[in-house]
């Protein structure tokens, strides 16, 4: 893992949550982005080398739905950069860790993207990311 | 805020989750500490920039006790490195944040610390983490 790529926070309206976290950090978002594929829309501000993604669910079946009316809004999960992400599931497979898909998906930010289920690691959901490079097959 | 400083973690047992973590990150924590003023001891992993600490309850009144009660393992808190720590906190104060204490405290590490009220910030403890340097006023 090369590092922390981004901590993804879920909320009911980035309409609300996106001038907070403006407060917050004292600048401004960089990019919204809808993922269709996974009923939501992110919004990206950047801390040093990471960055936080706020997620409002797009539809009703939007998983962050789910979560905020479990647990209310908050930190969602935690995306891992790495470089080969075929490679790095293969290894955490090995060592006993439970994925949630079986091939990475494409994500925001032109990602290739695949979760850690939290069984597996003590209730933290957790992403591993790799940037999508030109030469990429993309699925 | 400059980066993030580190996630913590809240774990049930350290003597299980470390070597989950392990296993995760593919290589060791770097230090174990106790904060006895919060009841906790921590242990420390290294990713890029930032680290992932992870926490467990070392008395029956640690606030991890009581975050795990209610809502399971996982994320607790996200820590933003500030250069100064006074002056972060009199700009979030302005900017309508609630902070859960009015002089920043000694956190692990060889930090200042201070946290926003989850209150203030759609459901996720921040904490400011300001590097103690040898000249500092100490609390």
């Amino acid at each position: 893992m090369d590092k922390i790529e981004h901590i993804g926070i879920a909320v009911k309206s980035l309409k609300d949550a996106a001038p907070l976290y403006e407060r917050l950090l004292g600048y401004k978002s960089y990019k919204k982005e809808e993922i269709a594929s996974e009923n939501v829309v992110t919004e990206f501000f950047k801390v040093g080398e990471s960055k936080i993604e706020l997620l409002e669910a797009s539809s009703a079946e939007s998983a962050i739905n789910g979560f905020i009316e479990k647990r209310g809004e908050g930190i969602h999960h935690i995306a891992f950069a790495v470089d080969d992400i075929v490679k790095e599931m293969a290894r955490l497979k090995s060592e006993g860790f439970q994925l949630l898909s079986d091939n990475p998906k494409r994500g925001a930010d032109n990602k290739l993207v695949c979760f850690v289920h939290p069984k597996s690691s003590h209730g933290v959901l957790i992403e591993l990311c790799q940037e999508i490079k030109q030469s990429e097959f993309l699925p």
